[in-house]
């Protein structure tokens, strides 16, 4: 992996990069979608080029159980597996564990947790996430981490980023113990955590940047806690991390918080939100976010939002789109999640111009100038 | 509307036609995707170009009741609504009123029946379905038809037909007093009835030639009946039906069925099975239908039929097929009914080659030798 800071705005922390992986390079900041079980919801990844995706996230935990790193290493790696022939990020699976299992134990040598699938008994620790990792053959491995649920005392969660560096160490060492099952590099990043203490992201953050990875997250936010505090943390942390290194705000989240974000010198960003939001009908604009249902709509011959030349804008009303959102059908679904992974990368492709031009904050005074921000919307 | 014989097989009466309509020309024999609430079901209407999808059904009475035929006329007729550039072909809705709704009664008049969706109370008058399908702007119109259940008395089949004659001297009639809304020609098909009597079938088909319909259908098969009765009543109709006016087998059907059709003077098909299964995980190879979820799938690294080079196949594996309906993902069910339209489209065009060549017999030999029909599988 290499990682070159192109241009740092004047006025903000804002930076264009680009991180050069094994399948390709990515221009940063980067919005990466989700495709938790290898395949973005709803779309094919001929779709996800078109909307320019240039990496994509899959989940290490989901993939460990259905349909196992095992088979998918059998069959060549995740790339060939969902055919998708540029980078992926995977995720390590700890978010999943502590949010998604309803049993989970945590020991100084891993976490023991049961399958939210079928009740199955599994146990991760750091090094077996990374030779999970290795058998999917991510271009970006993320360590194993603890992660806490907002809010937890001071207490619990100094002893949380003690163990999450000691899995750090210890999965630095397995990666560099292991090597690349298909020819291609993989690099590994680790996650900065500690709640919303300041002192404690400080010591996560210093702590890890002395490990030297290659690059850099922050997990733990975008869990619930105030938006500034997660803005707060964001700056924290990114005013103690390497500045020549990537560095990627994890789960987040809305546009007006990866606007945040890049100003605060994210890198990187992954969120369910515009797919999820897509299956549900809910699809971003220039002007903020519009529930395809609504009444509003039902015989609106115009496009979700006239600024887009998304396929879905150019091809289909929002009456139409109501329409198929009213009788169920799937196609809905998919337009919508085409369109709303198309504002992401396109508002990200803006920011990046911005930040080239000196002109980040212009830019985020016109964002926010026109776009309502939806304040009763859980992330 | 014209229709062109091109070239009738030596052997058999299986046909190669070209159906020159408004939006295109459509090459016959041919099977039209059902595109039921004005979408086909998971696709959009660029992948429907690209399986080489002629023409498309879509059906009236879902659209009356959702969206609603004055909606879709206010915004511009169907093919402007779903964003679809070539011929539609919508049905009557005699179909779904006698087959969705718990509550119908048939009177000289019309239908009266309550609504699917919401119990509410609704009247199809031939005229009236006409004058839908007017708004709708499909390219071909189907007169409104009753629909007996199989099996039915000869006494309730003779009542029928007089009946279903009659509204479609009505629809006629309205057909030619009314005119299209978008500048463009709309054509209207008869359907000829007479369950599995074959009097009542040749009395029906006769009947409806001397109105001089510029197609016909034939109506009220595969609703259960044994398929030799289906083949049978198929054979004796186009034996009566004009040599020169295209014949449309509806809600028919699966492959064999439609090889069997066209040896018997079909020209059209339509069924929802390519898409019903494929959201089921079942597909269709040239040595018959396969289950991808089943187990033997598991890390099968081919592609659903090594002779098919659609998307699907030529990208994904089987197993990743089974792992995207193992784990309900769209994707699965978009990949399957794209590569099951995709087949049918595709033995079309080499039934169609094959009749050009006088070689149909042979094409049907060699289809059937290596097909393996599935007995228990319902229609």
């Amino acid at each position: 992996m290499k990682f070159k800071i192109e241009h740092t705005d004047k006025e903000t922390s804002a930076r264009a990069g680009i991180l050069e992986l094994a399948h390709g390079m990515v221009k940063t900041p980067v919005f990466m979608p989700v495709g938790t079980q290898a395949t973005v919801k709803t779309l094919t990844p001929d779709e996800l080029v078109d909307v320019d995706a240039e990496i994509i996230l899959a989940n290490t935990y989901h993939l460990y159980l259905r349909p196992g790193h095992e088979l998918i290493e059998q069959l060549g790696g995740i790339h060939r597996f969902a055919s998708w022939r540029r980078p992926v990020l995977t995720d390590s699976g700890g978010y999943q564990v502590f949010s998604l299992t309803d049993l989970n134990k945590v020991k100084q040598e891993g976490v023991y947790f049961r399958s939210h699938l079928d009740g199955s008994y599994h146990t991760f620790t750091p090094e077996y996430v990374i030779r999970i990792q290795r058998s999917l053959g991510s271009d970006i491995m993320m360590v194993l981490d603890e992660c806490l649920p907002y809010p937890s005392t001071e207490n619990q969660v100094r002893d949380s980023i003690k163990l999450t560096l000691q899995w750090a160490e210890r999965s630095l060492r397995e990666y560099h113990q292991t090597s690349p099952l298909y020819g291609h590099d993989q690099t590994l990043f680790a996650i900065v955590q500690g709640g919303s203490y300041e002192a404690l992201r400080r010591e996560s953050a210093s702590a890890l940047t002395e490990l030297e990875f290659p690059g850099y997250a922050i997990g733990g936010l975008s869990v619930g806690e105030p938006k500034q505090i997660m803005y707060d943390m964001t700056s924290i942390c990114t005013a103690i991390l390497p500045v020549e290194k990537p560095r990627y705000l994890m789960g987040v989240g809305k546009p007006e918080d990866l606007i945040q974000g890049i100003e605060n010198g994210i890198d990187m960003f992954d969120c369910v939100m515009p797919t999820r939001n897509g299956r549900k009908g809910a699809v971003f604009t220039h002007q903020g976010m519009t529930i395809l249902k609504n009444a509003g709509n039902k015989d609106d011959d115009s496009s979700i939002d006239p600024e887009c030349d998304c396929y879905t804008c150019r091809n289909f009303s929002k009456a139409y789109l109501r329409h198929l959102f009213k009788a169920e059908e799937i196609l809905g679904m998919r337009l919508a999640s085409l369109h709303n992974l198309y504002f992401y990368i396109q508002l990200m492709k803006t920011a990046r111009s911005a930040i080239l031009a000196n002109r980040f904050k212009e830019f985020k005074n016109d964002f926010f100038s026109r776009y309502e921000i939806q304040k009763h919307v859980k992330n």
